[in-house]
């Protein structure tokens, strides 16, 4: 079975992402990072989901993101709520976090001799990140191939997997179910109480009831 | 003045960097990894060269390369000594280190709305590592212009520079000396002596001696 590493939230996101990878018949190396969120319950959710699907290991990078400031999802900014939309890209953007979530898991993939790196962005329902968009993935996909002793000796071409890049949240949960994803198990929400209640305010709890609700489903995950 | 992230490891190339970017008029931001590597010395040497250059600010980042092995440089394999030339990629290649220290920069650089990062990379003398070559820096350099606010909203353009890539060791010394680098200051070796002294005969220490040599220049470091 092909290696992938795969860039693990505890999300709803990039739990759909991990069913579908281990569908597809991956072995699965994932990866989740502790730095500097505010939203830490996320790894506590990431490591049920690890295990709960078998994944052949996991671990967590530290990495701290506040050391340059930027965000508040790594400050004390306020996170906002109900904001209305096309307000441009909004104050809970990571600077270029997912460059260097990817850069990490292509050293990991590069050590495994692992083909596939699985991330779970999204360029439809994905909050105005510029790091979620095709091109954006194209073009770390073809910086990849040109980094990496694999893609050098021509060994270990690097695929970066996209499946939800095109889908609607409400085309990923119905995805997801269909894969028997758990969602109770995933946490979504920028600002949860210190129980790990979702706000049901925020821009992710936003899109994350649209989606269940454009999906006919209900949400499992509790709401403050 | 124009502000720029520069990756600075308390050797010779990005000293002679610092030195360059300094004259070139730019307000530089130095940016040093403490990686996990066994060569530790360098991350003095950072402190007293940024010190000495005045930059604005210096920080030192934590990231753990040690979770992924494959490296000589971060683990126990043993550094290489005296070895011949065209033997491939070294075993003190680290995984996808400069992708990862590029994407660190590139996320301070899109904070502080600097333009530039410049990374001390040489595709002359370059030990065989993939993440040096000139086709990777462009390649990098377009994944960072769709990665950022900056680039999508167009008001920060990332330049990636690299004034060193085509320069022979010795050609940097000298870049180095006409600027007045202290040599001395500045740590190469892989396998440096508990008390920072240069092995002499890895892989960084030989290029480093065949480049005074060639510069015609005494090389000022200590060595066993």
């Amino acid at each position: 079975m092909p290696r992938a590493v795969l860039l693990l939230s505890g999300g709803l996101d990039s739990t759909t992402l991990l069913a579908y990878a281990v569908n597809e018949r991956f072995t699965v190396h994932a990866m989740t990072f502790r730095y500097g969120q505010r939203h830490v319950v996320e790894l506590e959710a990431a490591r049920q989901i690890a295990a709960l699907y078998g994944v052949r290991d996991h671990v967590i990078v530290d990495i701290d993101l506040r050391t340059f400031g930027g965000s508040a999802l790594t400050s004390d900014v306020a996170v906002p709520k109900d904001r209305v939309d096309d307000v441009g890209i909004p104050v809970t953007y990571v600077p270029a976090r997912n460059t260097i979530f990817l850069s990490f898991a292509l050293a990991w993939a590069e050590v495994l001799e692992a083909g596939d790196i699985f991330i779970g962005v999204n360029a439809l329902d994905y909050s105005g990140y510029p790091d979620c968009r095709p091109q954006y993935i194209a073009a770390y996909e073809r910086m990849a191939n040109l980094a990496t002793r694999g893609a050098v000796e021509g060994t270990n071409p690097i695929r970066i997997q996209t499946p939800l890049i095109d889908r609607s949240k409400a085309q990923i949960i119905q995805l997801g179910l269909s894969l028997g994803v758990d969602y109770a198990l995933t946490k979504s929400c920028y600002d949860p109480d210190p129980s790990g209640a979702a706000c049901g305010h925020c821009d992710a709890c936003h899109l994350r009831l649209k989606g269940f609700a454009e999906a006919g489903a209900k949400d499992p995950a509790r709401y403050v």
